[in-house]
């Protein structure tokens, strides 16, 4: 088997991460990496990355490359899948595409016209307590599905920076659980009616956004689910899900620290949830690049494509819509040429 | 002390249920017993109750009693309140008072007016489990609540004419849980917003009615709940609650018949959610019906209140509303003159 | 049906459970009470037994009665045993019968050839989880059953005094688990291996017992038990088992308080097990005397025999000879004759 | 800070995974490998070890390393470990050492005379949920410690030709048990009281081993610990401890392949215990490796010592011999001179 030959552009916390992974992936080579800091492209060099780019298109040139992992900064996003889709290069992207609808929709088209293969970064898909709760919806386990029940819940409030950079609550959080509802069932959102407050962090208010929120999503069979977020959850990085249906109900429960029980004249004392996203996806994000480089090898379908973050953008700008409006959103209303944000840029 | 005398009306199952708790409670005397058919009057008897009737009016006339335990049907227990109220005696009443509002507000009046005590049976407020989460949340454990969750499902969807009787799923079924959202964390309902389905038995199409709903609630200060009901379990009652706030989360998990963990080839496997209302609550039942002597006996306040009702009908009125109209109702747009309803009598 | 009539003998704690429990069930009427305490018999009055006695043989003669459930004293048991078995009354006894195996044999004896029913307190048997355990253990659900490991703590120790009379650890605390090892399995025991050591309280050390104790028990297919004990757990009473066979393994927990789980930023918290014996087995306390009372009204046998009673005792003896003289004893080296107690009493 | 150099010898399956464990060790390199099969050192060509050896003398002797971690078979401990000992290199070296006792003496008089650093390989001392409840107990947590409860069972029985050369059950599983249960309280073992019995394979008797056990030790200071084991548990790998105090208990549960709770009308059921310990203690053996590697680097003392090994293998000796003589063995009576072995050797 000829191995395929991958770069990577952006080598910040999850371009290392997803650098590291691909190492141990035996169907692949890195030979290429981008960043604008020399200082990063180190970090790969010592990896034994042998091409170093400060620029993006240049390594698109001249690396001899089948496919790049793109993990830089959201508004390169779309620049950079375009520039690989024209050199018929396939691509790993972080989500979002683009917080833009219609840019996202331009970008899509060009990857279908350029035939080549475009791969989301939707790394909870690939989450071992999902995928076991998936299956057994898949199986029947618990019949049809009636309901799905997500919460997500950070460990910390991100800055203020981040949240009018990324869209807001909806589009850099909630969207995770806007995929998830969709993975775990295999359905379409028709309708979301969403509710949020600023409980956190009252600068928030401010720019426009919110940190805690409930959104309730109407599949198109009629079906619901139901999503809570909240930007700080002082016991760690709450990440729970559960499907009810005509023949029974599984859940996943949050990944601990430990198994451990203490018990004394107090009560009983057990481990918090693992810290954040990194330590909760470790496994999933390994398993992410695996995926990405067997579909490439392999001829494998892509497992989230670019119409996967297409939806769950649609489903984040009708609950943006939905805040602002007060009233319950058909996805079918969010108008692709309007651009919809919360977010007042200061 | 002298004891309270008590009569008791209605002695189906929850009426029975109720008498024998009462035989056990030192503070009062059970001395007298109501029903229409004379074959449920012989449990009384058997139990040692001394003066049976057949008439409501006659019983609150002759018997010489303090107070009366209301356990008849639905349609009964305005009017025997009223009775109960003119005749200065103290009253429980299982829930609804009635389903239509300005009726419930007559009602009301004429306890102010007499000055009797009146206690509705939310009986799930004497849970052990909802008691401890209760008070953790007092105590500051969470912080300030953020959100609530509540799930709430039924083993067994209930025959049709039962629910064309009942008021529907948000009467009958979820008006435990928007008292549950009130009493949980002390704050009053601003807003709902419901959405619902029929999943399990397409007969309550017809009468109008759902099977399977999402209700989202907006407290005065922003905070959220979140609700959701099926009307059929097949795993069985399933009563699960959590609040997360500031600092913190706690949850209670459903009774389970035994602990017992199976390990086999095949997985673990453990017993299942205790079947019924009649067993999950069987404690709190018995709580309830000594906190009602006790409020008689002891002077202390009435634990539920007349108003207690009121405000879960009109959260259960908007929340049909808001089903109708797919739209979030404010509680202040229920028209206390205009009897809401979801339910086609066929 | 014709209602059995039942006495009580010994008013004390465990003697008004029993008297409460028996009121409730409809097969028998409890129609006599005896307690050397006039003040005790007081209780047994206000529930509305008729006759009461301070002298035990008086109630036996005088009181028409089909069997007598006995709750005095230790020290009292075979006496009033053969008191009512020569006088043709079945008998519900508190373990032990006596902590002297010839006195025990003796009994035995003589309730064999009066043909009374004789059923011994072992409550466990009655409990819920146990009995869980039992029936998967029963129906193959671990296959041949291997390992049989129990956890038996009490939450706090008891007075010196307390256990110069009730013949150590191992005949007043373990006999228990020593009946939950023959029963959980239906095997018998053939040889006894203990070690023990005072931890806890030092006083213990001076009258010959001990407070903390691991025992292996052989049973006679060459299978093994494990019992561990603790005079005093700091969090409650800890009550487990667990049966490991040829296809699985199934363990019965503790019940707990509550269900909840508090999460902060410290951990998780959950309630701790119900406190002691009283709250633990307040059902299994129910379902024995209603198992009694149907051994006697409906013939059938007796679920806790005398020789369930004397093999304890044997077990028990064993134990104490182990620890004496390090090393394992065979059941059948204990000497009926010869009375062995780890016990100098002071 | 100038890079150790390792070597490996041995290259089967836990060789293999050391290998991968210190490529990703930045503290140390490894520059030679050693195997007697050719097809074995590819793995580590591939990985890119650049010095490869069928003999382990020319390996010793030619490579220039600080430190070498010896994966090979059992019998060629001792020596393997004497020859780097006498060349100045450090060593790791999976357990045991050997299986007598003259033998390991001997190999740490030379290991103490030359002054070298010797881990030995008992992984589960790197294992995050025992750490867990070390820490707890060593942080006082439980109070002083009463009682240690240990359950290992294997996922299936090995077979026999292994079990003959390994030294038995004691020797090649349960000595695990005995390290963890001094690791866990930092006590050391006085007598040790073994039942077994052949319940699995009947083959087992023939060569004189047992595949099912039950083992008491006492502690110097009189506490006790419980270990149970099995080779063959239906249901996965089963790795349990608890640590019973003065103030409390703590015990860690087996790790699960995932959280889902699956609800149906039949129970509720959950995911088994990961298979075995490759992948429970995965991640065990990554930070085994490093722990190897910082003692060398940064002259932190070696976790596991060379007396580690000789006392388990004391207590494994004493378990041979309490099973052979059925009483409890002070570990003292282990005549260092005289090899004990179960296994009769067909």
């Amino acid at each position: 088997m000829k191995k395929n030959k991958l770069a990577i552009a952006g080598l910040g916390r999850i371009g290392k991460i997803h650098l590291e992974n691909l190492l141990q992936v035996n169907e692949v080579d890195v030979v290429a990496a981008m960043d604008f800091y020399p200082e990063s492209l180190q970090f790969a060099s010592q990896k034994g990355v042998k091409n170093l780019y400060t620029s993006y298109h240049e390594m698109i040139q001249k690396a001899s490359i089948d496919a790049v992992v793109i993990c830089s900064p959201t508004d390169t996003h779309a620049d950079y899948v375009e520039i690989a889709a024209n050199a018929g290069i396939s691509v790993f992207c972080e989500k979002p595409l683009d917080l833009n609808l219609s840019r996202v929709l331009e970008v899509l088209k060009l990857v279908k016209k350029k035939r080549i293969k475009l791969m989301l970064g939707f790394n909870r898909r690939f989450d071992n307590e999902f995928i076991k709760v998936k299956q057994l919806v898949n199986q029947g386990a618990v019949g049809k599905p009636h309901l799905v029940k997500i919460t997500s819940r950070d460990p910390q409030a991100p800055p203020i920076n981040y949240v009018i950079n990324s869209g807001g609550l909806f589009l850099d959080m909630t969207i995770h659980d806007f995929d998830m509802a969709r993975f775990l069932v295999d359905k379409e959102v028709e309708e979301v009616y969403a509710k949020g407050a600023v409980l956190i962090n009252p600068e928030l208010a401010e720019v426009g956004d919110i940190d805690t929120a409930v959104i309730t999503l109407t599949y198109q069979d009629g079906t619901m689910a139901i999503i809570d977020n909240s930007r700080e959850a002082s016991y760690g990085y709450d990440q729970r899900v559960e499907v009810f249906g005509s023949k029974g109900m599984v859940k996943a429960d949050n990944n601990l620290h430990d198994t451990h029980k203490l018990f004394d004249s107090k009560g009983s004392h057990g481990a918090l949830p693992l810290d954040f996203f990194i330590e909760r996806y470790m496994d999933a994000y390994k398993k992410e690049m695996v995926a990405f480089s067997e579909s490439l090898t392999k001829g494998f379908d892509i497992p989230v494509s670019g119409n996967d973050g297409l939806q769950s953008l649609v489903i984040g700008l009708a609950a943006i819509k939905s805040i602002k409006e007060n009233r319950p959103i058909k996805v079918s209303e969010i108008d692709y040429k309007q651009e919809i944000s919360m977010i007042k840029k200061r």
